[in-house]
């Protein structure tokens, strides 16, 4: 069996991958198009525009060629910004085989189609979705190259992809638990990242934290409630794709979706925040995507519509938050249909 | 109709409280056994002690004797600590009519009993338990006396008396959700003491966002698994009073059980920490209280174990966290039986 794996391409989370697979000594190729990234990988063992000050490791080599990144690879790693994920499919499409297997970990919809991740890669490599991985889960970058404890979840309809993608980066810092349900991890991800988003936007306001933990409650609610039409199973919302993930995105610094709401929510224009990102903040994107999609299934998203409001419609942050907290007298529960549950549990 | 409530007694919480009722123009009477405390409350506004800084409106009055505070009160409130409860509402008993509201707003159970405290309540007043109302969520008292936006729930059997407490309330930058499942609002807001309490551990040393966000996640499917066997809704834990009161105190430096669990990550002894706290850190009373009911219900509560063997049995805090780290390769889904899903959804 093959001792090689490749990672496309190389962003922060890409590149941390990358050091998770070479600690389990694999030899790990990176495929970026960016010539003077390679280089400094390949000579420096440096990335220092994702993750400055990180020694990487020796066993990790940067490659413009796809060809050259993936020959031989018994897994491929996909971690592209959701609106080039399908152009890298493509690209890898003449080289890929039955016997790889393909992981990703970008969290997000494909913007005009709304299609989730799995869907577009399965399109382009003409594969059926299901044997796709999915790999979520509460892990800043940042401090899975320190080798601080993470745990992570894969999905996969296929038992076996998923197993061979747990065997592969499991580790004793980097513990990977499996899920079957690829849908509801694939969502929780993505959606998650608008709430870390209006998270940050009411710290940015000077909310406190009481504000925020309601924030996160009611839009947990609110994504597992849109989840659950699309096909996942409320309880994966429950775990570390959804809430585990929920609470290191809205509760942290290192969050760029955070950090982008909580500039916005102290008063910076949006084209200032989005400027001194320098970064993808996968939550704007992820916000216009369910816009569309609660219209198109007819579930009330009043958390991801007021950071619509505030994103495309030039709304005060803090008169969107206010709408939020000024709704009528209400019962707690919002009670999963009973059809819903026997789905899953039977 | 009287327009006084009275609370009991005089801490953070209870002080807090008051200054929301007091906020919807009631007359509050707090009592204490504390003379200095009360002088102070009276003749200065203050609460040095437990609100440094803050000042308390004029329609706050303190009393040490029970008669006083509760004569002609339409709703008492109990935020006493555990261990207190049971003497408390043994006071108030020979003050006590059906016509008066009595919501609690302790987090904790009876220690050497086990006994939730609406049980306690209910047996020393001599009425249903069910009438008793529990007031829960995620709340800094520090944020709520500075009029920040915050949410709770309040529960009961009875509706009519969750309604009133509703009603006494809400205003517009406190909001008050109703639930109907007692038990569940009440053992989700002790139990979260004690994740909150092995967040704090692992941020002590120094284990990252990712490592706590884990242990949130798993922490809560651990007292969720609990809950559900003594009688509590699931969905209460994905609720205000589980997942929301969870992370804004396992999230801020406001919490004491977090600070608590901080200085014992740390490397200080255990009674080192809790002379420096100055007041009751509920979770480490509640971890005992688990340790005994996870043996009676033979439910696993690896976390609430791996605490209890640092503060009860010397164990070092990095042993702990580790352990739970590594335990088998598993599958995300501790799957809810059938059986307690129908309980609460037909």
């Amino acid at each position: 069996m093959s001792n090689k794996a490749a990672v496309l391409v190389a962003g922060s989370w890409g590149t941390a991958l990358a050091s998770v697979l070479a600690d389990k000594e694999m030899d790990v190729a990176i495929w970026t198009r960016n010539e003077a990234q390679r280089d400094e990988i390949n000579h420096h063992h440096r990335n220092e525009r994702f993750l400055p000050g990180v020694d990487l490791s020796s066993r990790i080599a940067a490659t413009c060629d796809m060809g050259e990144a993936v020959r031989g690879a018994k897994a491929v790693i996909v971690v592209a910004p959701s609106s080039a994920v399908r152009e890298v499919a493509r690209s890898l499409k003449p080289y890929w085989h039955e016997e790889m297997t393909v992981v990703h970990a970008t969290k997000g919809f494909e913007t005009e189609s709304l299609k989730r991740i799995s869907t577009v890669i399965s399109e382009e490599l003409g594969c059926e979705e299901g044997r796709i991985v999915v790999l979520s889960g509460p892990s800043h970058a940042e401090e899975v190259v320190k080798r601080c404890p993470t745990t992570v979840v894969v999905a996969s309809l296929d038992d076996e992809q998923a197993s061979l993608t747990q065997d592969l980066f499991m580790n004793s810092y980097f513990r990977v638990y499996t899920n079957r349900d690829m849908i509801g991890v694939e969502l929780a991800g993505a959606l998650k990242n608008i709430i870390a988003f209006g998270a940050g936007m009411s710290d940015g306001l000077g909310y406190g934290d009481n504000a925020k933990a309601a924030l996160l409650t009611r839009g947990l609610a609110e994504i597992t409630r849109i989840g659950v039409e699309m096909g996942a199973n409320p309880l994966t919302f429950a775990g570390l794709a959804g809430i585990g993930d929920l609470v290191v995105t809205a509760t942290s610094q290192h969050s760029r979706n955070w950090r982008a709401g909580y500039m916005l929510g102290e008063g910076k224009p949006l084209e200032t925040v989005l400027s001194s990102m320098g970064m993808v903040v996968e939550g704007i994107r992820t916000t216009k995507a369910a816009h569309t999609i609660s219209e198109k299934y007819k579930v009330q998203m009043p958390i991801a519509n007021q950071i619509y409001s505030v994103l495309f419609e030039g709304r005060e942050p803090k008169t969107a938050v206010e709408a939020l907290m000024g709704r009528d007298r209400k019962t707690e529960m919002e009670v999963i249909s009973q059809e819903t549950w026997e789905q899953w549990h039977t």
